[in-house]
């Protein structure tokens, strides 16, 4: 027989999912209503509501994905984008990458605007490729490129998608809950995230919402969706008060754990949970500069939930974070594609965004410094960190 | 601020989700590991390990998709269709009827073999289909139709299979760890199933398994897959041990319940476990046939998880059920499309397949039935059930 699974008790510092609260975990456990049972409708009801006030928007439309945050990138795409239908897509990591083959797996045709990794995706750039091409349905963008750490600005994009009459695509998988996310007041037109990113619960949905614009789109099809799961006209009517029609069984207990994680949201408030984000990163990024890391992004383009810093060349990536997972039980993330073995993402993302757990961090990485020889002096990194905490500048 | 989420008390008896053994909400409950940590690697290896027994399979890609049982019925047509092919489904119910749907959506052309709702297929109707048509790519059934409780056998489709040269995809959303599914012995190339029936976890999972002959045809596809959320290609390298190439963020949470429950599984044993559903099920409906309903498939042919019934015409289905579900805090379902009105589906699946559920079900129903007047004498349901239990004949 297989043995009691009694997982070791890990610090979740990588790229997500975060730690999650107790209140999260116990709304997890709590016993299963059915999918149409009249008190789990006000569930979903709850969900909408406070989703709303996280994406900042009044989109009817806005509920949760039955699948993760790339079930919602894919979704916003291929209820969008139609064979034939020119997308502007900014690449400059991981899911800008994805976004395109996505594009094109739909018949779409991507106008890739690329910029090195680490680097944003310039307004004016994306401005040039709408000049040059034709007509564009949609432009896509990713807002927290969590493979490089780059805050990319959306508010000109948006300028720029209603001067062209283009549809407005953005990943907020990683922002949404520790950065503004201004969906209605940046012209967002199409908006997806994850749960176990900022808003701490465990991965499994994707928080989503779609503008009057693209519900628009999407009626107008010249052709049906090609996924019947992620078809948005069916699960519009599965979460519409006014239908409930049965088009899958939603996940019950995940959905109980967003709207508590959720609620916690709320009660923090967004503007204090966005500076709490902020501090505990510039603290984090003064104590790694100390260390000899070097953020990727530059500054004033820098993530507050994801610091990605190249390493000190006299580190060996793959031991050093072994070693942080088996000694210390602190997971932080490596990079991806070209980045691996160059970089370290660290996430200090909900739960995990607190100054206790940047001070943990920098102690247990001053300690192998010494160890391994690549700090010299002690208490370097606590003492950049602390600074920080105590009023001093940050990055 | 939103009030805490305190819901009442259910006893679900629908067509899923069943009841939740507090071992799997406890595993629900447990703090989340990163995903590509080594301790999680090591759950997904369980839980490989713990479906190939309960798919009676030796498919190494055996896993559990992210997304819930139609996302899993999504994944076997995306992936094993390609646009041209032609597909055979067997349509008597919802599920069938989505099968030809998502068929059509890949570009594909569905070729119906249709049956009342409540019958089966005949194996000899898809033969003839076989016959009539030119090559086919797959013969697409659903095991346990899930709208009508119709038991599909399954084993002479796959001779045809093998005798077309046809893939088989079977549905097996409602019947895994409830009835015997044999992926090997009857040939099945791709099979798909749920987490919130027979397995009694929640909804969120799709267990999936491919047999070698589909992953060559995967690998022997001329466009890329549709989807790239569900691309099994690309799933392949997250789950295989050679690379766990990241493609998405795993359901951490969820796959610590599917562990759990199918651990519970295990220890239970198959055979018990389908003797288990069996015997509860001949017991009501028994009771059920006393009360003046009548099963919609006929004998032979019912699902020993879910059981459809045609109403007498003196009940009024939406308030009995409500009053079941406002009164008594029983959940069962009702009628889907064309038998919306006339038919109850009562799942006894999983956790709720006991003997206390099948009377306290009976019991509520004839206490009902005596104030609305659709029963005379009381006991007569109970003590058909009880005659099963002593051993009597059941259905």
């Amino acid at each position: 027989m297989m043995q009691d699974f009694l997982p070791p008790r890990r610090l979740l510092l990588g790229p997500g999912p975060s730690l999650v609260h107790s209140r999260v975990l116990h709304a997890m456990a709590t016993p299963l209503l059915g999918h149409l049972d009249p008190v789990f409708l006000g569930v979903m009801n709850d969900i909408q509501t406070l989703l709303r006030r996280t994406f900042a928007t009044a989109n009817r439309f806005t509920i949760a994905i039955s699948g993760t945050g790339s079930a919602g990138m894919e979704a916003a795409v291929v209820n969008l984008v139609e064979p034939g239908d020119a997308v502007v897509v900014g690449i400059n990591g991981v899911f800008g990458t994805r976004l395109a083959t996505l594009v094109e797996r739909c018949g779409g045709k991507a106008i890739r605007v690329e910029a090195p990794w680490g680097r944003i995706i310039e307004p004016e750039a994306i401005a040039s490729a709408l000049q040059r091409s034709g007509p564009v349905k949609a432009v896509a963008v990713v807002h927290a490129e969590t493979s490089t750490g780059a805050w990319q600005p959306i508010e000109p994009v948006g300028r720029l998608c209603r001067d062209y009459n283009a549809l407005l695509i953005v990943d907020t998988v990683t922002s949404l809950g520790g950065a503004p996310v201004e969906v209605d007041r940046w012209g967002i037109d199409a908006c997806y995230s994850a749960t176990q990113k900022c808003l701490s619960c465990p991965p499994g949905l994707a928080p989503f919402t779609l503008s009057d614009r693209a519900l628009a789109a999407i009626k107008n099809r010249r052709t049906a969706c090609q996924s019947w799961y992620l078809d948005m006209a069916l699960v519009a009517n599965y979460w519409a008060e006014q239908t409930r029609a049965y088009h899958h069984t939603a996940p019950i207990s995940m959905l109980y754990a967003l709207r508590e994680g959720l609620r916690l949201v709320e009660e923090e408030g967004l503007a204090a949970r966005y500076a709490r984000h902020r501090l505990n990163s510039d603290a984090l990024i003064a104590g790694l500069m100390a260390l000899g890391f070097d953020p990727l992004p530059l500054p004033g383009q820098r993530l507050p939930m994801l610091s990605c810093v190249s390493l000190p060349p006299s580190i060996d990536d793959a031991a050093v974070r072994a070693r942080l997972l088996e000694t210390y039980g602190i997971e932080i993330g490596g990079g991806l594609g070209p980045l691996k073995g160059k970089v370290w993402r660290i996430g200090l993302m909900g739960e995990s965004s607190t100054e206790a757990n940047v001070l943990t961090l920098l102690n247990a990485l001053e300690e192998l410094g010494i160890r391994y020889g690549w700090v010299s002096a002690p208490g370097v990194a606590l003492q950049a960190a602390a600074r920080v905490y105590s009023g001093g500048t940050g990055s």
